[in-house]
């Protein structure tokens, strides 16, 4: 895929093209050092590894839709799993801190680190494309079901691999975030760790790294001496039983990455220095 | 430019890759009919001419200050010449309306009529580069000059046209706004109007249209009967006395764009169907 851009007048020669390259996910949650992480992507990309960088943005949304007076809605399925309601309205905000606040601020820092980073959300050239799930059901505080219309919100089916092919030769290092586009051209709110899975396979990435502001994944999630350091492919069910909440998915994501071929798919920690580096060589829960 | 990206397996071929492209501008005021505007360059790209979309923000961007509690600033400097004050914190509410609400807002609007848009700041992959103004003096209402520092403005002077004909060439129709990117690889608030002068003149387009809640120049802006409908080259002078406020920019624009070589350039309305298409035919002020 590298030939064709690399031997264009004016464009860089694309010294990357043939090697795999490393997908990082940045969760959105606050104790993030996005610096640490921005300073290791420049780093890898410095040294010719390519890197597409993907960002949460979830702390920023509820900061910002609180300050707008229109505070985010939870919702709690009868199966216990607790989403973000999304409606038109809260679809709006969702898009300002992700593509517009966190997007470009990474994109800005790592463009002051020498990187030539380009900012992308899922809606863009069709970059992560899924089904829409319109309704949600929603267990009210009396105990009854109600079913939520009007949600944006999705699962990726399809990521544009030819794009980000396309940039990654050409010198960039993409930085991707939800939405996700749906079939029918509508932002949908999709999980970024599993957003982040479908990238790192539809580009054979040799690492999928999934940082937050954990140490990996837990045993005690109250416990962060309970780290479990690795994982075989056959103990995702074990590994699921030990996962609460927001690890649910990061589970779910570095499983579907491992089953889709990546080679090394880490669950670490992003609060200190060097993250990508310190994940790259086995500190998380390293799943093989 | 198109024989590389054009020829890479899944890429959609180059169809459009020898056609002059057409530069839309579209303001960020109200009024501006923003579905109008795109169901024409769905119309244009869909007939095979290649489309940018630059647009701008300021209305979204003072509503979005305003809900924040943190009001825009505009200052007058000595010359008499009106812009907005963009600090830090500033700069943060314009790019989540800019770069968050209305570049995705279109990018979403543009996919649901089968526009493989694609959305970027002038950050992303240093798109729009240029120098940084970093103090501005501001006249006070007690007459006495201040100068404030801190301020995130500047002016386009690079444009990486090599980013927007690979793009292009592979089928997507950029949608484009600021900030620009400092030569420090910090983000400044830039003029759209003169920034999409830039990106006519660097891809060599056969069109650049600066549309907004105006149906073009004025002799008398609050008469609308007093269109200037032609401007030849030599009437710059003439042009800017008669502009006044954002007008000026655009004049600036529009003139910088047919010296640099782009052969239709018209300040024309988007506040009505097909605005376009209308501008294409000649409605507005045509600089030739």
């Amino acid at each position: 895929m590298t030939t064709g851009v690399a031997n264009e007048p004016g464009v860089r020669p694309a010294t990357t093209g043939h090697i795999a390259p490393v997908v990082v996910k940045v969760g959105g949650g606050d104790g993030v050092d996005l610096a640490a992480v921005c300073a290791d992507v420049a780093s890898l990309s410095a040294a010719g590894t390519p890197v597409v960088l993907v960002h949460g943005g979830h702390a920023e949304t509820d900061r910002l839709a609180e300050a707008l007076g229109r505070p985010p809605v939870y919702v709690t399925s009868p199966s216990g799993h607790v989403s973000r309601y999304t409606d038109r309205a809260a679809l709006e905000v969702f898009t300002m801190a992700y593509c517009g606040k966190v997007n470009k601020g990474l994109v800005e820092a790592l463009q002051a680190l020498g990187v030539n980073a380009l900012g992308l959300s899922g809606l863009d050239g069709r970059l992560l494309v899924g089904r829409r799930k319109e309704s949600v059901r929603s267990v009210e505080k009396d105990g009854r079901v109600r079913v939520l219309h009007g949600d944006h919100t999705g699962t990726v089916e399809e990521v544009n691999a030819d794009l980000l092919r396309t940039l990654l030769s050409a010198g960039y290092v993409p930085v991707v975030c939800p939405p996700a586009l749906s079939y029918e051209g509508v932002a949908i709110n999709v999980d970024g760790d599993r957003a982040a899975a479908a990238v790192a396979r539809a580009l054979g990435a040799r690492a999928l790294l999934l940082l937050s502001n954990v140490p990996g994944l837990l045993a005690d999630p109250a416990d962060e001496s309970t780290l479990l350091t690795s994982l075989s492919a056959a103990q995702e069910e074990r590994a699921l039983a030990f996962a609460r909440g927001r690890m649910k998915r990061k589970v779910l994501a570095a499983f579907e990455a491992l089953r889709g071929g990546v080679r090394q798919v880490v669950i670490g920690d992003a609060r200190a220095a060097t993250p990508v580096e310190r994940a790259l060589s086995g500190a998380g829960t390293v799943l093989s």
